[in-house]
């Protein structure tokens, strides 16, 4: 049958990781591969409640159809959470969405032509590239350090290209680095985004959890244009299960975006959004999220002391400040999806995500990704020490 | 915003109901628009059970990320669901959607170039155009009769166009006419696709809400070439607030369809493939389809007869053997669009779906679709006479 596919199905295939993944799935494996938040978190008690209220609703409406943009009523929630969180706006500049990977499907469809440039960071999240790239962009990817992107090589980038139509970043606790992107880079980012006239999708599913310091201002309380689309999610914050996420955007984007929505899946859960809602309002969402730093801190301290103490002293890793994920970095010979292959899997039984998949236009294959947040303490203990030795015995074969 | 716009987007614009059901979202009003089912049946105390369960999972898995083509279970059960009704295929076959609206925008992703000949009945759903004009397709709408889509008409069609790509086909209970495609038609359906090697979407929703007779043979269990792209819903026939639906297709595609899927929105919500998995499991669908057939035999019945009481007499209505809808027909010159914005909604108080949006190529306005599944009985009787009452007075005022 592929001999009907349409031209955009060349950019849609199954990215390299994806046996490696499979692979991973096996129950028996140690996984430090997707970025799943703690289940033993998920605030069931309140959620036991919430259902049972929502299925027992005598108008039924709970579990009907809904709205194409979402409840009118969790619009209105997430435009709360928004003000509180800095950046202002009302219930209608939400759009309420099947996780946040579908603002980044929405955005790209709505934005990108073939050929058109779309500028990410470097490395970036492996799920919007799989959602661009049926879209057919030219990538330019940004190197970053510390502060994030680098904004001498965006200038650069923007100053070259007259068709770049959207800069896709993930300002705090990038996905896969940790890096945070500082408040005067995301100045300059705005600034520069006005000059080039180029729309910013700023995807933000780990900016509360944060282990110190004070949130930095989203993008969009920095958008005087009218420029930025914002992507929330509930996932890492609540639960995953439940595929709530949102977009924040000006109002004609958010109608397009809308049209979209109903051509792609009518709605979201009519019980989900609901249940979200009902969350909202009748439980504190601060104070739960303070309970996850606080058991995501600790869980990434535990990590980073026993990367320490058994991969090999030439290894670096991140020290993110919030996030689910630390960034390792192996000698620039390593090649961490072979050494998964062969050895990390068969032999320690410990899975990470290979960084090549990460990198939109040129591989890197030293690096990994390793999430903190999903596995209790022991495991995690258990994992690293495997994985370490491994690492080892494979340095001392390769340089006896 | 909208010079950013990609040039797909052009085809992605609010239709001409959008502002009329914008209207007939007032609760003052009483809509037969919405192709709702009836709330008062959904399995509350069987879901409120099932919730309870997957809440207090101690794995907490259930609310936690899960494999993006689906639950595993889910999809062998509906395989079980295909292979009871006369569809054989295994659980590798099947791909869990967001709902059966999602399976028709990736199909037309998947397959649709910009410019190739799309073909439909005439006319379609609305929802499937939404989905289909993004991709910029040529329409070729094929006329109905009683028994379906006229393969006289489609054989023309078919051999004067060298770019047709798909068959979109609501074979049982059309949406919006009600009608069902006969076996023969189905027959020659399928050897007509082959003859030209086009693929077909077969979309079911109402399949399972038949009123009398038995079943016909689904379009892919007559399909032996693997050119059928079967979707199925539970929206009808458990609850539509689950968003949860399925394809059925060769595995390449499926394969292909779940790429997409991946980067559309991840995964369809585990909580709720869960609760349709467990519902599958422990309760028995067929008996709660079998009080869905009465209900909804009996609101026919009701809405046919109080349309014949109190319409005019030159209304033409289908009877349809199932489904949700009766379709309308007017006199040639009668605008149901304008009638409804200007008499309906004002004075009557009362919404139905004007027919002119479900014709992709030239648009008939004197057609409405009227849904009798959502409404109590009173309520049908009260909204129908209160319509029947304006469309008199209209008659009058024009005829004096």
């Amino acid at each position: 049958m592929h001999k009907h596919f349409a031209k955009r199905m060349l950019g849609v295939n199954p990215s390299a990781i994806d046996e490696l993944l499979a692979l991973g799935a096996d129950p028996t494996i140690i996984s430090f591969g997707g970025g799943y938040p703690d289940a033993s978190l998920f605030p069931k008690k309140q959620l036991n409640q919430i259902f049972h209220d929502i299925i027992n609703d005598p108008s039924g409406s709970t579990m009907q159809y809904a709205p194409s943009d979402g409840l009118p009523e969790l619009r209105q929630e997430i435009a709360n959470l928004m003000k509180e969180d800095g950046t202002t706006c009302e219930a209608d500049d939400v759009l309420i969405l099947q996780g946040s990977q579908q603002g980044i499907d929405f955005a790209s469809r709505m934005l990108i032509n073939p050929g058109d440039t779309l500028i990410t960071e470097d490395p970036t999240f492996l799920g919007a590239l799989l959602a661009f790239n049926p879209n057919q962009p030219n990538y330019a990817a940004i190197p970053m350090d510390d502060y994030g992107m680098r904004m001498d090589v965006l200038e650069t980038v923007l100053k070259s290209n007259s068709n770049c139509k959207m800069i896709y970043t993930i300002p705090d606790f990038q996905n896969p680095t940790g890096v945070t992107m500082s408040l005067e880079r995301r100045k300059k980012l705005m600034l520069l985004a006005n000059s080039y006239d180029v729309i910013i999708l700023e995807d933000t599913p780990y900016r509360h959890i944060r282990f110190e310091g004070k949130s930095l201002p989203t993008l969009k309380s920095l958008d005087t244009q009218n420029r930025v689309i914002h992507l929330g999610s509930f996932s890492k914050i609540l639960v995953p299960g439940l595929r709530i996420g949102w977009a924040v955007a000006e109002r004609s984007i958010i109608k397009k975006m809308g049209l979209l929505k109903v051509a792609a899946d009518t709605q979201t859960s009519t019980l989900n959004m609901a249940a979200t809602n009902i969350f909202l309002k009748r439980y504190d969402l601060g104070n739960h999220i303070t309970k996850l730093r606080k058991a995501y801190l600790t869980k990434k301290e535990l990590m980073l002391e026993q990367i320490k103490k058994h991969f090999p002293e030439n290894v670096q890793i991140t020290n993110p400040s919030g996030g689910l994920f630390t960034w390792v970095t192996f000698d620039k010979k390593f090649d961490t999806s072979e050494f998964m292959k062969k050895i990390a899997l068969p032999e320690a039984r410990v899975a990470y995500v290979p960084g090549g998949s990460f990198f939109p236009v040129k591989e890197q294959k030293n690096h990994a990704r390793i999430n903190f947040s999903s596995q209790p303490e022991d495991v995690i203990c258990k994992g690293i020490s495997a994985l370490g030795q491994s690492l080892r015995n494979y340095e001392k074969r390769n340089t006896s």
